[in-house]
């Protein structure tokens, strides 16, 4: 039996690095371990079953095999939901359908296992423990190589139809805009998505000899004044503003936080950020929003996955 | 003592009409009454007031006055919420803040008083009892004078920090395009209300000579194939779709529901507007939303006023 301050098994899985913490009820991370994700080819969907399983095990033996409050998992997209069928975009090996939640059940009988898409998770994170910590109603998001996020209104986690609500990264800010990987036009990922930024920056003439140029580096090369990366951040900026404003029309917020490599670049991303939803949020409901960076960095996806869990009444409304 | 059968007293406070309506438990509307809302020069607050009470007095009386489930009122934005002090654009006498609820209260003592902003209401009435009926996700809206909606997420209404939600009228379709009442620039509702579809038509030399064309007369041209008529609507459509789009990427729907006077259009506009829909609204579970005329006609706000006191655990989480 687990009581009530044994934690929860914390899992997040994205096609960089597969991570995993036992998470306190506090939200305090007491164990932590990863691995790069393993994308050899031919690595079949088991492979990778396999890696994770093997880092899940090793991080619970590890610590002494205490008693587990439930298993929290926050992942790529696109998934079911909340059967949490995974397709993850970025991690071939299970792009045909992998039945994570079915599997982790099988290994913890009896436990809760929840699932959620990866930016969800982050969002969760910042609103039980971060940024948007004692507000109702709150937008996380993430402007990475992605841009995800997801919404708590009127203090629980907005969900949708499918469990796909918080897709910011497809609000459409520019429609006559550059293509969008989702098939769409102008929307903000197509924008400020680091290597939507870093594309358009080599085009005018930043690091173009550069093959594999990241967001971080062109939002640290934005910090050293460099032009052309001020002008992506700024570029940047704009189109989160708009997307914020379009958001807090629709959902009056009171707290938007702000996560990810690209958010790196402080003020700069910022800066015309506010100026963008300044122009275009003049209600006053809507000028009361405060927009702040994530506060939990790294482990923001960590903690949310682990609150499906604690906080069900708020993050988790699915059977 | 009201019973179980007992109605609603609901109340729409537009700029053009005051609205009452008797409404079952079911929906249906048992008594009716309205009169042109006063605005002769120097009418103060108190002076309109009256002209309302004495509609409600009337209808209550004429009906053999049954005992009250309670009242429910839809009223031009903005106002304080849930306290209902209200400043409806559009009604100069209560410019400057009318304590309506308060009012009701001391009418009605004892019954429940619950006030929301009219476009709210409609799109409560169009969940409880019209084209969102029995769904979890849907977006109403009014494309009229102004452009209003509402939001009901995971089968709850969305009220937001302030009980301003669902502002789709302020989702921005075009960063540079043309100002907006609201201080902005590029919301929808300044390409798609029908005073700024009035404006663009007449620039374009539809009826030029005519210094009060409307919405309405607009919207009928377009279905007598007029060609400025018909480029209105898709202008309109276009914006509406685009909105629509970054809505159920944000929201995860399951329906929109479209009325006002622009929507009786019909083909000539939500065809453009399904076309633009589907050009940016690309991701499976985007794709699933039906895109829908309202159901309920002029007396949707009315109805979703009766649901606020009726249906109370979906449209109802204030004091």
């Amino acid at each position: 039996m687990s009581g009530p301050e044994a934690p929860v098994l914390a899992v997040d899985v994205g096609g960089t690095k597969l991570a995993a913490a036992l998470v306190e009820p506090g939200g305090r991370i007491t164990a932590y371990d990863r691995v790069a994700t393993p994308n050899r080819p031919g690595l079949d969907a088991a492979g990778l079953w396999r890696t994770l399983d093997a880092l899940l095990g090793k991080l619970v033996t590890d610590a002494g095999n205490p008693p587990l409050a439930g298993v929290g998992v926050g992942c790529g997209g696109p998934m079911t939901w909340p059967a949490a069928e995974v397709s993850p975009l970025n991690i071939p090996a299970w792009r045909h359908g992998f039945p994570l939640r079915a599997k982790l059940r099988d290994r913890h009988p009896g436990l809760p296992v929840r699932i959620h898409n990866d930016a969800i998770c982050v969002a969760v994170g910042e609103h039980w423990r971060g940024a948007g910590r004692g507000r109702g109603n709150v937008l996380g998001m993430v402007v990475s190589t992605g841009v995800g996020g997801g919404l708590i209104l009127g203090g629980r986690l907005i969900n949708g139809a499918t469990g796909n609500a918080g897709h910011i990264g497809h609000v459409i800010v520019d429609p006559d805009g550059p293509p969008c990987a989702c098939g769409g036009r102008g929307c903000l990922e197509a924008i400020a998505r680091g290597p939507g930024l870093v594309a358009w920056a080599q085009e005018q003439g930043w690091r173009q000899e550069s093959r594999d140029a990241t967001g971080v580096e062109l939002a640290a090369d934005a910090r050293r004044a460099h032009p052309v990366a001020v002008a992506a951040m700024r570029r940047a900026g704009r189109a989160i503003g708009i997307a914020i404003a379009s958001t807090t029309h629709l959902c009056d917020l009171e707290v938007a936080a702000i996560g990810g490599g690209v958010s790196q670049a402080g003020a700069l991303l910022f800066d015309p950020l506010e100026e963008a939803f300044r122009t275009h949020a003049r209600m006053e409901f809507a000028r009361r929003v405060r927009i702040v960076p994530a506060d939990l960095g790294q482990t923001a996806g960590l903690v949310g996955a682990a609150a499906l869990v604690f906080a069900q009444d708020r993050y988790w409304s699915a059977g």
